[in-house]
């Protein structure tokens, strides 16, 4: 199936797919958050051909996630940094880290995370922004704007994902 | 730059990647917390054809995302339903969709959650799981366990994303 374009879609989830579905571009933003800020190390880690790093390294300072900030200027070299809104992809990060390390790491997550505050393995889980209480799939209600999908349409409803 | 295969890859952003690094997995994830399960109803939402829905809802079954479960015998008719790893992919689908709604949604967010149990908009926010404090980039250390990436090595260190 084709990669297509969601920017018709009205769903923010499929508005997110279109940064980041593509699969280089939550490596190359690990990256960034373990250090990584020059053009030889995103190379060496990715194992990608110098054009298409550039032309990926330049998909996304288009679409706002990096910034070159130029450390040398004879030659002109630059360090690629997450903007604010690259910085707000660490949440999905973070989940998609937390669920790899749950399901796909037979010999134990590759790389723990400690909770500088408390010194504990930092396991995050998502509480309510107002009143702090955990947010999982059956404590949520869905208040669509409207229905610009096709298929059925989505009547506010109370989410009742299965019980796996 | 072809789509590669991360098995081999020691890292669990990489390894979920794997799994839903395909554009429509997490279109298909969304729609089944939505409560749709049934292949006509994903078929229209997605706007794909019939054997490439087949192909991809199979493939999700194979990877342990989705179960069949039967709802007519006669015609055999399966509904599809989020298994217990296809359920915790909810905070990645979450952080999915508050990026896109912060990023990519200039006429407000196309769906609000709310939370059932205060009744406020539930804007989800990670915290630790054992001192319940926010955890940010800038909040936790990280430490690899062994380092078999190619490149830099990733010493045992402080994160210090870069302020936007």
């Amino acid at each position: 199936m084709e990669r297509k374009s969601f920017v018709d879609m009205d769903c923010s989830v499929a508005q997110c797919l279109e940064v980041i579905g593509e699969w280089w571009t939550m490596l190359v933003v690990r990256d960034c958050f373990m250090g990584v800020t020059r053009f030889e190390d995103f190379q060496r880690r990715l194992g990608i051909s110098r054009n298409i790093l550039h032309s990926r390294l330049t998909t996304l300072v288009d679409a706002g996630i990096l910034k070159r900030v130029p450390y040398s200027v004879h030659p002109p070299r630059d360090d690629y940094k997450l903007t604010a809104k690259g910085l707000d992809l660490w949440p999905i990060l973070t989940a998609m880290r937390q669920w790899g390390d749950q399901y796909a790491a037979p010999d134990g997550p590759p790389v723990t995370i400690t909770h500088a505050s408390c010194g504990e393995n930092a396991h995050a889980v998502m509480v309510c922004h107002h009143c702090g209480e955990r947010i999982e799939p059956r404590d949520v209600k869905l208040n669509p704007r409207a229905n610009r999908m096709p298929g059925p349409p989505l009547r506010e409803r109370t989410v009742t994902a299965p019980r796996a």
